[in-house]
Formats: structure tokens, C-alpha cells, sequence
């Protein structure tokens, strides 16, 4: 078996609902539609959440990779 | 049906409204015109805002990429 | 038509005069004289505002490009 | 005997337990499912604590390498 | 005619005296010796202000590129 | 005689013990087992010390580079 | 008479001493033994100081040249 890499779990999770979590602690919770190698990310029905209560909904967002500390796909 | 690219997202909003969000928390709406695979970003008719409240009126201003967290298409 | 891009905009604001903002929200103001890919930017006759207010004149200054988050063509 | 690299650590620490650290001082522990040059990095099972405490359970999640400061392989 | 480049504007002020502004704010004056595409700088009889006043001395001073915000011609 | 170059001080380091400082301060000490030229490094034996006390015994630590502000050869 | 460029003013301060200075604001002083075009360095009989006060005497450290802002030949 080879050796997985990391873009093979946010490929999984294509189309799936995750949790972004940025460099400034906003969190975005959507679902996953597309990424690139710099991780640039975009996600559907995107809302911000802030201790886990929906802060405002957003719809689809563009969210610059270098941004992001980790994804979490739920 | 070939997996979308982030920059699809944002190719699709061009000529339209998006709010650009950098990461010393400015918020800008305007009209996307154009941006580059650095995320550099020029928006027409751009405004300001600060809690929702238009802070100034600003034209034509082009957005350094390596600043911006989310795009968000409205 | 084909696509515009970024730097088209600040082509077109060559020799006019521009509002540059920085990482650290200094302002400058003055004539755009040149830029480059990385956005280096050189203003001429160029004033460094907070405020609106003048704080001092600064006659020609090169911009690091890393520094900028906006430029707004006035 | 030719002299080491540091990815070779890693390889060694794949399917066990390490613990990762970030920028913003958040540290997650899991399961090295895979890494990469840039350091983007899958873990599984993964666990969010604070001083030793879980604070959160997390499933998969993928981290950006340019947040990492530690990988401690335990 | 040709547009010109912006570091045609440093090119311009070699041998003579410039104002280099760093990110952490420290000012250093001085004969601006020479510059590389990455703007690392090279000062002679620099010295380091605050506020107008010298602060101290520092004979020949080379400065990151990455640290310096503007370069004033002077 | 060639001018040395930087990561020659690094390999003569090799299973030695040295001290490796961060951005955000902290202080690990441990048995150099690798390096890169990104400077992502491999410490055993890594102990955390906060002035001069150790906090924790880490066993096999990877550093990611762009971390790092010194590493001391001691 | 051909340009300078900015490494040249560290080659001539080979083997002789440097004051490094890095954007945390610590001071090392020094003899310059390398660099690369990074600017990772090399000072050998290094110490730290803090307002010119000796705070630790260090042996040889390598630093890394990301953190560097000023190097000041003396």
C-alpha cells in the first residue's frame, strides 16, 4: 500500500460538511466544494461560528489557503 | 463531472458583489473585476465597512492578495 | 472580451495620484510612478496622512510591495 | 552510513500517536495519517488540548504546514 | 517611452542619502550603497533615529530586505 | 581556502547537543539527528526549558524551520 | 565601475566582528564566520546583549536569516 498524503483526506471530504479554522481564530463551518495545493479553499452554505453558535450566514466563500491552521472534516 | 478549482468560485463573481475580508479585519464590498493566482483583487465602486456601517467610499481599489482571508460572493 | 487582470487597474493609474495603505495602516498619497509583480510601488511627490491630516512630505519613496494591503486609485 | 533527514522521523512516526503544535500555541494529539514537504499534515483520531486536558474531539483533521512549529513523536 | 521599473527609482539614488523605514518602526538614515532585487540594502554612515533625534551610530549596515517597509529619497 | 558556509556549522552539530530557539521563545534542548536547507530540524533526547528549568522531556522532536531563530552549538 | 551588491558588504566582514540584530529585538554580537543569500549566518564567540549589557556568552550559533533585520558591521 502507498503512502496517503494529506490532500487525499480533504479529497475525501469533497461535498461533505467541515470546519475551517483560521490564523485568527475565525471558524467556518460549510460544505467543502473545492481546494488547491495552496489549500485555498472554497466553501458552500458557509456560516461563521463562534463557540459553536452561528454568527452570520455567508453562502459560498473563497477562503485564502495561507489563512487556514487546519480543517476538520466532520 | 472534473473536481472545481477554488479560482472557479471566484471567476463566477466577476461583475458582480463580493465582500473581501483582509486580516487586519477590514471589510471591503464592491464590484469584483478582475483578481490573479496571487489572490490580487480589484474591486470597483468599493466601500468601507465597519460593523455593517459604510465607512468611506473609496472606487476603484486593487486588493494585495497575500492580505485577503474570504471572498465572500453575495 | 477577454478577462481584465489586477494589474491593469494600477497600469491605467499610472501618473495619477493614488492612496496606498500599509500593513502597519500608515497612509501614503502621491503620484504612481511604477510598480512591480511583487507590488513594489514607487510615489512621487508623496505625503504620509493619518487621518487625512499631512503628517509629513516625503518627496519620492519606493514601497516595499509585501507591506501593501490596498491601493486606491482617486 | 549516510546522514538522515529530517522527514525521516516523520515516515517513522506514521499510523502512531504524536502530538502537534501550532503557532497559536493550540496542540492536537491523533494519529500521523500523512505529511507532506510543506508539512500539511492528517491526523486521525485527533484530540484538541489545553495543559494535558482534551478540550475537544475532532475526528480527521488536516493542519497547514506553515502553522506547525512542533511535531512530537511519543 | 518605456515605463520605468521601481527599482529604477533606487537605482537613481545610489551614493546618496536615503531614509530606510523598517516593519518594527526603527528609522536608519544613510549613503544607500547598493540593493538587490529582494531589497536587501546595503547603508553607509548610517545611523538610527527616533523622532528626528540620532539614536546611535552604526557605520555600514546591511538590512534585510523583508524587514523594510519604504525607502525615502531624500 | 573556501569560504564556509552556513549549514557546514549545522552538520558539524550532527549528534551533538544543541540548543534550537522559536519565534514565540521557546527553548528546546536535544541531540541533533537532522536538518534540511529549510532548516526543519530533528532533535532527540528534546527537553522544553523555560530559563535554564526543563518543563518537559519530549524524546524525538521534528522542528519545522521556519520557526526557528537560532540554534546554538553547545 | 560596476554595481556593488548588498552581500558584498558581508563578504568584506568575514572573519571579523558583527553586531546581528533580529525582529524579536535580541542582539547578538559576534565573528562573522558565513552566511548564504538567505542570509542564514553563522557568529562564532557570539553573546547576546541587551542594552549593551553581555546577557549570556553563546559560542557558535547559527541564525536564521528570515529573522534577521539589520547586520551591522563594526
Amino acid at each position: 500500500m502507498e503512502a496517503s498524503r494529506p490532500l487525499d483526506a480533504l479529497n475525501k471530504a469533497r461535498n461533505k460538511k467541515v470546519i475551517v479554522e483560521l490564523k485568527n481564530n475565525k471558524q467556518f463551518v460549510g460544505t467543502l466544494i473545492s481546494f488547491d495545493i495552496h489549500i485555498n479553499t472554497v466553501l458552500d452554505d458557509a456560516e461563521e461560528r463562534i463557540d459553536g453558535e452561528v454568527k452570520r450566514k455567508l453562502g459560498t466563500i473563497f477562503i485564502r489557503g495561507d489563512t487556514i491552521t487546519i480543517i476538520n472534516t466532520v
